[in-house]
C-alpha cells in the first residue's frame, strides 16, 4: 500500500489538509488557501510550489470545510420509503438528475416504512443538508424541527392539512375520480379496490378519491381490501375481493400499477378470466412495466419528470431566499388508456 | 416566517453554531461543546442552561464540523448508472439498507452512462466521503486518484485486470455459461444474443461468456445484436436477430432480464410465437418482474443482498483499517428455472 510511505508527512494517511500542504511546500496555510480560491491573487512561483506539494499529498480543497464557511453543504436529503423506491424508481432517478444538473448531491434516506421518519430526522439535521425532499410522513412536531433550523423542505405527494408547507403533488384524488368516471360510464357496476400500505398517504388519497366518487355515483357494490404495493399483494387482493363480494367484481382499482399487474396475472392465470372481457383492471403511477405488451395497463401516469423538476427548483429557490412563502404545486395525472380496462359500453 | 424574529441573534437564520448557543447561554463555546460530547463532564446546571439556549436557537451539533476533527464524514458515495438503477433498483435498495444499518449515509451519484464517471469523480473527492462503491467504469488514472487520497473503494460487478482492487462481483461469465449449457443440452442449436449498452462491463462479460461457451460446444448459428437494457430494446433485438439470421433463433440470451421480457412479448404479441414452444428466452439479474406470472423467466439471479452486504462490510473494514490488502469476492448467480425456456429435450 502506498500510504505507508506517506505516514511521516500526514496525520491521517491520504487525507491531507491545507496545513499539510503548507508544511510540505514551506508556505503559510493562507497561501495554500489562496491557490485554491478562484480569482485570488498569487504568484506563479508560489502556485507551482503549492501545486507540487498538493499533488504529492493528494490534497484537494475540502467541500465540507468550505461548507462551514458558506453554511452551504450542497447536499439535499431525499427521504423515500423502500416501497416507493422499489415500485417507482423513476422518482429518485428524476430527482437525482435534477439536483445533479444544479451541482447539488442527493443524500439518500430510504425508510423501511413511510412512518419510520423519526429514526432519520435527527440524522438529516446533523448532516447540515441545504434542503430536504420528503416523500414520507412527517408530523407537525417534525415540521417544527425543520422550520426551527431554517432548512427548506418540499413534500412530495403529500402535504399537511393545517399549516402552510411547500409541496409538489400529483392530484391523486382527481386521477382516481377520473378512473371511476370512465369505468362507470362504460357500465361497470361492481368495484373492488386494493389499497396500498396502511401508512401510505398516496394510497389513502387514491383510495378515498375512488370511494367518494363511487358513492356520489350511487354505486353500492364496492369492497376495499389491503395490499402493500407489491405484485403479490395485488394478486392476493383479487382473491380477497372475490371472497368479500361473493364474486369477482367487474372492475378492480389498484392503488399502484405494480399491484394492478399482479391482479391482472391472478385473473388470467389463476382464475382463467379474460382481462378486460371478464373484469377491468386499472392502476396508478405510469411505471415502465405498465406499458409492457403483456399488460398494457389503463392507469394514471404521474408526470414524474415535471414533478421532480418542480421539487428541485422549489428547494433551490428557497436555499437562495429562505423568506419565500410556502407554495404548493399540484399536477394532474395523465389518463393512459390501455387494453386492461373496458372503457366503452359493451 | 418564524426566522425573522431570530435575526438579531443568528448570523444565518436557522443555522445556529455552538458560538451562537454560547452567546445566548452566556457560557464559553467549549462548555457548549462538552454538553454535546457523549461522556464529557458538565454540571447539570450548565447543561440545563446550554440545552435551553440550544432548543431556543434550534441548534444541533454539526456532523460536518465533527467530520473535520475525526476526518470521517460518515458518508459513502454510491456511483451507479441510470440504466442499472432503473432496471435493477434492488441493488441501491440493498446498499442503502446495509450502510444505514451502520449509521453511514449514501451520497448518490447517478450517471447517464457508465462511462460518465469523469464528471463526478472530482466531486466525490471534494465531499470527503469515507468510501466509494463503484458500479461504473473507472480508468487506471481514476483509481490512482482515489488511492492517492486514501479513500477506500469497492468495485461492484467489475474489476481491473492489471491491478489489485477491492471488488464484489456476481460471476457473470459462469452464469452465462450455465445458461448456454442447459440450452444446448436441451437441444437448441441456433442462438441469438441481445447485448446491453456498449460501455457496460456487466453486459460485456455476460455476452462474452455465452459466446465462448457456444464456441466451445461447436454451435455455429449465433448472432449478436445490440440492446440498451430497456424493454423496448429487447423487443427490437428479436427483430434484429430474425433479419440477421434469416429466421428467429431457437434460443435468445439477453444481457439483462428486462430485455428478455421485451423479447418474450415481441415473440408472443408481434410474431405470434409460443414461448418456449417456438423459442426459448433467458435473461440475467433476477429482478422482480422476471417472477411475474406473465413471464416466469429463466434467468440467473444475482444474490444482491449478499453482494451488497459484502460491499458494505468491505468498505467499513477499510475505513477502520486502511492498510487491509485488496480483496475480491465473487458470488455465483442462482440459476432460476422458469417456463420461458425449454430446458429438456423435446
Amino acid at each position: 500500500m502506498k500510504s505507508s510511505s506517506r505516514k511521516p508527512v500526514l496525520a491521517v494517511p491520504g487525507r491531507a489538509t491545507s496545513y499539510d500542504v503548507a508544511r510540505v511546500a514551506k508556505v503559510s496555510q493562507s497561501a495554500v488557501s489562496r491557490c485554491f480560491k478562484p480569482g485570488a491573487s498569487v504568484s506563479s512561483k508560489m502556485r507551482a510550489r503549492v501545486m507540487k506539494a498538493a499533488e504529492e499529498l493528494g490534497y484537494r480543497p475540502n467541500a465540507i470545510a468550505r461548507s462551514l464557511i458558506t453554511r452551504r453543504s450542497n447536499m439535499v436529503a431525499v427521504v423515500i420509503s423502500q416501497q416507493t423506491h422499489r415500485y417507482f424508481p423513476e422518482l429518485l432517478d428524476e430527482l437525482s438528475r435534477g439536483f445533479s444538473a444544479r451541482g447539488i448531491r442527493v443524500l439518500l434516506f430510504t425508510l423501511e416504512k413511510e412512518s419510520d421518519i423519526d429514526v432519520v430526522l435527527e440524522q438529516i439535521l446533523q448532516y447540515q443538508v441545504d434542503g430536504v425532499v420528503e416523500a414520507a410522513r412527517l408530523s407537525g412536531e417534525q415540521v417544527d424541527m425543520l422550520e426551527k433550523r431554517g432548512v427548506p423542505f418540499v413534500f412530495l405527494n403529500r402535504s399537511l392539512r393545517d399549516r402552510p408547507v411547500n409541496a409538489v403533488c400529483c392530484d391523486q384524488a382527481e386521477g382516481a375520480r377520473w378512473l371511476v368516471n370512465r369505468l362507470v360510464e362504460a357500465g361497470h357496476r361492481s368495484f373492488g379496490i386494493v389499497s396500498g400500505p396502511a401508512d401510505s398517504v398516496v394510497s389513502a388519497e387514491r383510495t378515498q378519491g375512488a370511494l367518494e366518487r363511487l358513492g356520489e355515483l350511487g354505486i353500492r357494490q364496492v369492497a376495499v381490501v389491503p395490499g402493500n404495493y407489491s405484485y403479490e399483494s395485488g394478486a392476493a387482493g383479487l382473491r380477497l375481493l372475490e371472497s368479500k363480494l361473493g364474486r369477482v367484481p367487474e372492475a378492480v382499482i389498484c392503488a399502484n400499477d405494480v399491484m394492478a399487474l399482479g391482479c391482472m396475472d391472478a385473473a388470467r392465470h389463476d382464475l382463467r378470466l379474460g382481462v378486460p372481457a371478464d373484469l377491468s383492471v386499472v392502476g396508478f403511477d405510469g411505471v415502465g412495466p405498465a406499458r409492457w405488451k403483456s399488460y398494457d395497463l389503463t392507469t394514471v401516469q404521474q408526470p414524474v419528470r415535471r414533478m421532480a423538476e418542480a421539487a428541485v427548483s422549489m428547494i433551490v429557490e428557497r436555499i437562495e431566499d429562505p423568506t419565500l412563502p410556502p407554495e404548493k404545486r399540484t399536477f394532474s395525472g395523465i389518463l393512459t388508456h390501455g387494453s386492461s380496462a373496458r372503457l366503452r359500453k359493451p
